[in-house]
C-alpha cells in the first residue's frame, strides 16, 4: 500500500522552500516521498545531464535524492510512531545531521526507486537506511541521522 | 601555495562530463580543486535557489561539492604520492565508493571554502577528509573513500 499524499506536500510553508524536496522551489527538484506500509518510498529520474560520466547518474544527484529522502521517510516514520495519518496534519520537518551513501555500483540515467526503512525512532531523532535502486538493481545504499526541527 | 591548475581540467576528455566537476558539461557546477601545499581547495559559492530553507543551503549541494572535491583531492594527493604534478599529464581519475557528511551547523549560502586532506594514500584507495567553511565556520565535515579507475 503506498500512501497517495507525498509528505513534502504536507510540510508547512515555511519549510517547503527546499531545493530537493521544497513543492515552492521552482528551481529545484521536487523529491516526493510517500508512506508504503512499513516503508517510505521516492522515485526520480536525473535528467541525461546528471551524468557522472556516461549512462550514470554523478555521485551528487545520488546523495541528494537519499537525503532528500530521508528527511520524508524521517517525518512519515515519526508520525506513524505517534499515531498521525499523513496529510491530515502539517508534517514534522526534520534535517541532516549525517548522512552516509555507499555507492555500490554505477546507477544508470533512468528511473530510481528509493526505499527507506525506520532503524531507530526517538523523540528527536530518528535514523532511516535506504536502498537506491536503478535498472532493477541495488546500486547505491544510504544511512541518515535526521532530527527533527523544534516547532516546525 | 595553491597551485594555479584545477585538477579537473586535466582529466581525460572522457571523464570530464560530470555533472558536478566536468569542464564538457555545460550545465553543471564545474567544481574546481587546487592543490594547496599539503592540502587541497575548492571554492563554490552556491546559489539563492540552492536554499534548504531561508539563507541555509540544502544538504544536497553540500554533499555534492564535498563528492566532487574528494575526486578532485584524491586525484591530487595520489600524483603527488607518486611523484607526479598536476596539469604535467592526464590527472588519473577516482569514483566515489563511500560518502560520509557531518552537518555540523547550517551552512550560509555564500563563498564555501573546502580543505581536503588525505587520510589514506594506497595503490587504487585514497580516503579524503574535508572541512567545509562557510560565513568562516567549518559547517560541514566529510570522509570519502575514492577508489582509482583503472586506464582513467
Amino acid at each position: 500500500m503506498t500512501d497517495h499524499i507525498a509528505v513534502q506536500d504536507t510540510y508547512p510553508d515555511d519549510f517547503s522552500h527546499c531545493f530537493g524536496c521544497g513543492r515552492h522551489n521552482t528551481s529545484g527538484y521536487r523529491f516526493k516521498t510517500y508512506q508504503a506500509g512499513e516503508t517510505a518510498c521516492t522515485e526520480y529520474s536525473p535528467a541525461p545531464y546528471h551524468t557522472g560520466g556516461g549512462e550514470s547518474a554523478y555521485g551528487g544527484i545520488i546523495a541528494s535524492v537519499i537525503d532528500c529522502h530521508s528527511a520524508g521517510s524521517a517525518a512519515i516514520f515519526w508520525m506513524r510512531e505517534n499515531g498521525m495519518i499523513v496529510g491530515t496534519v502539517p508534517s514534522p520537518r526534520f534535517v541532516t545531521a549525517r548522512l552516509e551513501v555507499d555507492y555500490i555500483a554505477p546507477t544508470p540515467i533512468g528511473p530510481l526507486q528509493l526505499t527507506g526503512q525506520a532503524q531507530e525512532i526517538g523523540e528527536r531523532k530518528v535514523i532511516v537506511t535506504t536502498e537506491l535502486r536503478g535498472g532493477g538493481e541495488v546500486t547505491a545504499t544510504g544511512r541518515a541521522v535526521m532530527v527533527r526541527v523544534l516547532g516546525g
